[in-house]
C-alpha cells in the first residue's frame, strides 16, 4: 500500500489546489500531492465483479455497435458492445499497411483535396501528399430528430486541425477537410435536430487570425475559432471567434443553440496563468443570430469562410458566455431534452444548465448565471457526464478515480434550497476515468442499460507490457443503483472517446457497389481506355505511364505477367470481382512498398515509379482459399537501357 | 441454407480437386464446388458453448501472453490469454501515428540501419527514408534448452523481404534487417536447442539469385534461398539456395536440424503448373554440414552472405528432400522432441516425420521417405497443427473448417500397419482456418492447456461491419477430449499467427533504463552540447540546424516556448523525467504532422525543417494529469525575411 501510495503521488492535483488557485511559479512539476488520490489508486478493495455478463457466447451478437475513438492512433475502430470486441480498425487519419490507407489513389484523394493551399505547400516541401499522422477524437453519428440516423460519423484530428467523415453503409472514411482559421480541432459535436445538418468543432488552441509569422509573441492579437461544418457537403458553413480555449461542445434538442466550455478564459500562456481564475465560463452560441450575420454580411472572410466576432465584449447576438467554476471541460446535454451538464474539472461541481432559459440570454439583460440550475459537488476532476433516461447523471471523478451517480432533479432542487442529497452512489474505476458514454446515452433514446468509464491509467490491471502501458476502458452494469464494474477493457494508445449505438440503427453494406464514387476515377480511367474492369485484364501504355487493369477472383488475378520498363510510371487497377460476404483479396507488390486491400466487388488503385528492375512478384495477402500461396503473379522491370 | 451454401461456393476446392490433380487451364476462377464446405460452414448446428470460462474478472490477470502477428498490419500484439484482449500494439514493420514509430529519430535508425543500399536507394527515389508498409508474419520468441527465454521475439515481413526483432525487456523493435539475396520472407522459426542462436527465415518467392533486371522471364534461373540469421547480431550467418517455393519452417530439439515446407516443388510460374505433381516435399538443412561449408569455402559470397548451393541434385550433405504430398504448408515439431507434423494443405494428409532417423538421410543412400513414420488422413485441407504434451495433436482444416484431434502414437502404429483410428474428435471452427497455437505448444514445455484456432472468415460471426469483415480467432478448450469453443476473437486485419507464452516466462520493465541503446545517439548529441536530459530544458543553435532540448513532467514540458528560423532544421528531444508506472507523455506539435511517444524514463526526438511560419503549438497528448489541456508551450517560426 505504502509503495503503491508513493508511486502515484504526482499525478494528482491535492484537494486544496483543486479548489483554488494553482501554485504559480517554478515549481508547476512538483503539483499536487497524495491526498487527492487516497480515496481510488491507493484502495486495496477487491474489483467489484456481478452484475449482467458482458461476455457472449461463440456466435453471439453483441447488441450495440461501439464508434471509437483511438486517440493519437489516428484511426477509428468499431467495437462490439458490450463485449468490448474490437470488431474493425477504419483507417482515417492514419497510414494503414493492411487496407493502403495513404497509398491508393482513392485514399490519397480524400486524404489530400481537403488540405489548405498553404498546407499542400507545406506537405511537398517535405516530400508528402499527405499527413500521415492523426489524434482522431470525440467520433459522433450524425443525427435526425434528435437520435442517431445511422447515416455518417463524424471525427476530428487534434494535431492537424482537420475534421473526417466515415460513410456507414461501407464503414470507410470518405472525407477530410483541414479547418481553415482555426487551430487543432479538439471537442466536436453533430446537431441533433432537426437533422445534422452541422458539425460543430472547436479550435482549441489560441493563435494569430492570420498565422503566417508576422505576430508571434503577442497573445492579445490571438484568437480562437469555433466552426460549424455542413455535415452532407463537408464545406465550412461559418465560423465564429471566441475568448478561452475551447474544449468539449455539444448542442440542444432543439436545433437553436450550440455550447462550448472554456477553460483558459484567462487566455494565458503559461500552466499558471491558464488557472490563476476561480471562474471560467461555457459559450453559448446562437445559431439563428449567426445564420443571419452571415446573410447580411456582418463577417470578415478569411480562406472563403465568413468569420464572425463572437468574442466577449461584442455587443453582437451570436454568443454569451455563462460563468462557470474554474476549467470546465466535457459538456453533455440531458436526454430530457432540456438540461446541459457541464463538469467542472478544477472544481468539484457539475454545472446544470436550462436550455430553455437560453432564449432570455440574447433577448434581454438576464444575469448570464441565471440558466444554472444546479450545480452540485460532486467529487474530484469531474470531467464527463452519460445519462440513462431515467433521470440520472453519471460523472467521470479523474483524481477520486471514481464514477459518481447522481439524479439531476434532486440537484436542481438542492440548488434551489431544498435539503437533498443528489448523490446516488460511487464506484471506483481503475484509473483517472476521462470521458464515459452510456447506451444511445447522448440521443433523446438514452435507454438506461451500460455505462463505459474510458480510464487513462491501468497501472496494474493487466499482465505488464513495459514502460507503455494500455489504458483500462470499464464496462459498468447500471440497471440497478449500485453500479457494478463487469468487465476491464485495455486499449491502445488513448482511445479517448466513443458512443454506444442500437444495432438496428446501424445497417452497412456486405459489398461495395460498382458505382460507388470512391473509386469512380478509376471506372472513369478505365472506360476511356476501353477497359471494362469487372472483365478485361490488360495493360495500356500511354508514353511512359502504363495502367496495368487487373480482376481478382479466388485464387488468380486476372493477370500472370506483366511487363514495365524502369522509370515508367504505373498504375495498377484491380477489381474484386468475387462477391462472396468476407471475400477479400489483396495486391501486395514485394519490395516496392506497395500494399492494399480489395474488398468484394471494389476497385482499388496505386500509382509508383518502377525504380526497381528485376522480377517482382504480386501476390494477395488476404487469405482467400486453399490455394491463397499460389495467388501471385511476376511484375517484369526491364532495366533503363536494355 | 440454401442462399448461405450458394454464397460460399467459390472458396473451397471439392474433395476430387483436393485429393488429385488441380484442374488446368482458363476456369482457375471456377476451381471448386460447393462439396467441400458442405460440412461446416452450412452448418446449422449451434454455437459450441461450455468448457472453461475464458472471461476474466475485472483485475483477474491473464495466466498467458499471447504474441501475435498483425498480417498485413505490419505491427506485433501483445494479447492477454485466454481473455484475448489486445493489450498492446508494437509498431514494426508500419507507420505509427501514436508512438511516432517511422518518424523518431530513434525509429528511423532502426527502421532504416538494416535496409540494403539499393533499397535506400530505390525509396529515397520515392522520396522516403523507409518502407512505411508490411506485413507482419510469424512472431517467435528465442528458446534456450528447448523452451522460451523471454529475451527476444522475432518477426518477419513477408511484404519487403525483412526479419525484425522486439526485445521483452521494453517490448519494443530495436533491429529490422532486409535479408539480401532472398524474396518475400514468409516462414520464420527460432532454433530451439542449445539456444537461439539462429533464426531460420525461408524465402518464399523464387527470382533471379542477382535480381537487376537481366534476368526476367526465365524461371530455369530463378532460385529460392533459406536464411539463417544470428539472433544475438541480427547479421545474416549463411543462406542456403533450395528448389522449390520455400512456406513454413521448425527445427528440432537437437540443434542439428532446420526444415521447410516446398508448395511448389514445381517450380511452376501459373497456377496450374504450381499444382501439378501430385508430391512436393519438405527441405532438412543439416545445420553442421552448412556451417562447415562456410567454413571451408564451399559458397558463394553474394551482398556479403556465404550461399550455399542445397539445390535437388546438388550432390552434398547440406540438404535432403523429403516427398511429401501435394504442396504441403505448416510444419510443426512435437514437443516430444522427436517428431515433426507436416500438414497437406492439399493433401488430406498430415505426414509425420522421425528426427532421429535424419542422420540416415545424410549418412547413407536411404530413401528419402524412409524418415516418414505416419500419414494419416484427417479432413480436407489441413495446413498448421498444435500440441498438448500429452501425445496429441489438433490440426486446423481449412476446407472443413474444423479442429480434428487425432493422436500421433495411434497413427504411427496405423502407418506400420496396426488397425486403429488416430481420430479422436473434431469440431466446427467458424470459417476456414489457418494457424493453430497451444499454450506453450512450440515448447518442450506444452501443457495441454489450451488451443487457439486463427480463422480467416468470420462472415456471420458478428455485427455487420460493412465489406471488409474481421478475422475471427477462437479459443478452444481442450482440456477433455472433445474440444469446447468457448470464445470468438474478432481480429483485424489478417493476424495470421501466434504464439502463446506462460506469464512467468516474461518479465519487461516499468521504466525506461537512462542507458538503454535505442536513445543512446541522443544522450551523446546531449552530452556533447553540454546538455544534461534530465535537469536542462535549453535552446541550441548551430547555424540552421536547431536542437531543442526539453523534459516532460506532469503537467508541463521544460520549455514554454521556443523560437526558430523557417528553414532551419529542427531536432526536437524530449526526456519524460516522470518515473511512475504508465505515467507516459507524448509531443505533438500541431501542424506539423509530428507526435510521438515519452514512456517513462524514455528520451525521443524528432527532426524536421520548420517550413511553416507561425504560432505552433506543442502539446501532451497521452492524458496524463488533471491539467493535461494545459500541457502545451509554443513553437514560434520567424518567417523567411523577418
Amino acid at each position: 500500500m505504502g509503495e503503491k501510495m508513493n508511486k502515484t503521488k504526482q499525478e494528482g492535483l491535492s484537494r486544496r489546489q483543486m479548489l483554488g488557485a494553482t501554485a504559480a511559479g517554478g515549481g508547476l512539476a512538483m503539483l499536487g500531492g497524495a491526498g487527492g488520490l487516497a480515496g481510488s489508486m491507493g484502495s486495496a478493495k477487491a474489483a467489484t465483479v456481478g452484475g449482467r455478463k458482458v461476455e457472449l457466447a461463440p456466435g453471439e451478437l453483441d447488441p450495440y455497435y461501439g464508434f471509437w475513438s483511438s486517440g493519437q492512433t489516428g484511426e477509428m475502430r468499431i467495437l462490439g458492445f458490450p463485449s468490448m470486441r474490437e470488431l474493425m480498425r477504419v483507417p482515417v487519419f492514419n497510414r494503414c499497411s493492411a487496407t493502403g490507407w495513404g497509398q491508393t489513389n482513392e485514399s490519397l484523394k480524400i486524404l489530400t483535396e481537403g488540405l489548405l493551399p498553404e498546407t499542400k505547400e507545406f506537405l511537398a516541401k517535405q516530400g508528402k501528399k499527405t499527413y500521415d499522422n492523426g489524434d482522431l477524437h470525440h467520433p459522433h453519428m450524425s443525427f435526425t430528430d434528435g437520435t442517431y440516423d445511422g447515416r455518417y460519423l463524424f471525427m476530428n484530428d487534434k494535431a492537424n486541425t482537420r475534421v473526417a467523415r466515415v460513410r456507414c453503409d461501407v464503414m470507410k472514411c470518405d472525407k477530410i477537410i483541414e479547418i481553415p482559421n482555426a487551430h487543432d480541432i479538439h471537442g466536436l459535436r453533430p446537431q441533433k435536430y432537426p437533422r445534422t445538418g452541422y458539425v460543430f468543432a472547436n479550435g482549441e488552441h489560441e493563435a494569430p487570425l492570420v498565422n503566417d509569422g508576422k505576430i508571434l509573441d503577442d497573445p492579445s492579437q490571438y484568437v480562437n475559432i469555433f466552426t460549424a461544418i455542413d455535415g452532407d457537403t463537408m464545406e465550412i458553413a461559418w465560423q465564429v471567434m471566441v475568448s478561452g480555449n475551447l474544449d468539449n461542445c455539444d448542442c440542444d434538442y432543439q436545433g437553436k443553440y450550440a455550447f462550448s466550455t472554456s477553460y483558459n478564459s484567462e487566455m494565458g500562456m503559461t500552466l499558471a496563468d491558464m488557472t490563476s481564475a476561480e471562474m471560467d465560463h461555457v459559450v453559448v452560441f446562437n445559431i439563428a443570430e449567426i445564420e443571419r450575420a452571415v446573410k447580411e454580411g456582418d463577417y470578415q472572410e478569411l480562406n472563403g469562410v465568413p468569420v464572425i466576432d463572437g468574442r466577449k465584449g461584442s455587443n453582437k447576438k451570436y454568443t454569451r458566455y455563462v460563468p462557470i467554476p474554474n476549467s470546465p471541460h466535457g459538456i453533455n446535454t440531458v436526454p430530457d431534452q432540456k438540461h446541459v451538464v457541464v463538469n467542472g474539472k478544477l472544481s468539484p461541481t457539475c454545472s446544470v444548465l436550462d436550455v430553455t432559459k437560453f432564449d432570455a440570454l440574447f433577448e434581454s439583460d438576464v444575469d448570464p448565471r441565471s440558466v444554472v440550475v444546479a450545480e452540485p459537488e460532486l467529487g474530484l476532476g469531474p470531467l464527463h457526464t452519460a445519462f440513462d433516461g431515467k433521470g440520472f447523471a453519471y460523472t467521470t471523478l479523474f483524481l477520486d478515480s471514481q464514477m459518481v451517480k447522481w439524479d439531476i432533479d434532486k440537484a436542481i432542487r438542492k440548488f434551489a434550497g431544498e435539503d437533498v442529497d443528489p448523490i446516488v452512489s460511487k464506484v471506483d474505476v481503475h484509473y483517472q476515468p476521462g470521458h464515459n458514454h452510456s447506451t444511445m446515452g447522448e440521443t433523446k433514446e438514452a435507454d438506461g442499460e451500460w455505462l463505459i468509464s474510458l480510464n487513462k491509467f491501468s497501472k496494474d490491471r493487466f499482465i505488464n507490457v513495459g514502460p507503455l502501458k494500455p489504458e483500462n476502458e470499464q464496462v459498468i452494469d447500471i440497471s440497478s443503483d449500485d453500479m457494478k464494474v463487469v468487465h476491464d477493457g485495455p486499449t491502445f494508445a488513448e482511445p479517448h472517446d466513443c458512443i454506444l449505438v442500437r444495432r438496428d440503427v446501424v445497417n452497412p453494406d456486405n459489398a461495395w457497389r460498382r458505382d460507388d464514387p470512391v473509386f469512380a476515377d478509376a471506372v472513369a480511367q478505365a472506360r476511356a481506355d476501353g477497359v471494362d474492369l469487372e472483365n478485361d485484364s490488360v495493360v495500356i501504355r500511354d508514353g511512359n505511364k502504363v495502367r496495368v487493369y487487373m480482376t481478382s477472383m479466388a485464387p488468380a488475378f486476372g493477370l500472370e505477367t506483366f511487363t514495365v520498363k524502369q522509370g515508367d510510371e504505373v498504375t495498377v487497377y484491380v477489381t474484386n470481382i468475387d462477391d462472396i460476404d468476407d471475400l477479400t483479396h489483396g495486391f501486395t507488390l514485394g519490395n516496392y512498398g506497395i500494399s492494399m486491400e480489395l474488398a468484394p466487388q471494389a476497385t482499388a488503385s496505386v500509382t509508383f515509379t518502377a525504380d526497381r528492375p528485376g522480377v517482382h512478384w504480386f501476390y494477395c495477402q488476404w487469405f482467400c482459399h486453399a490455394l491463397h500461396m499460389e495467388m501471385r503473379g511476376r511484375m517484369f522491370v526491364e532495366p533503363e537501357g536494355a
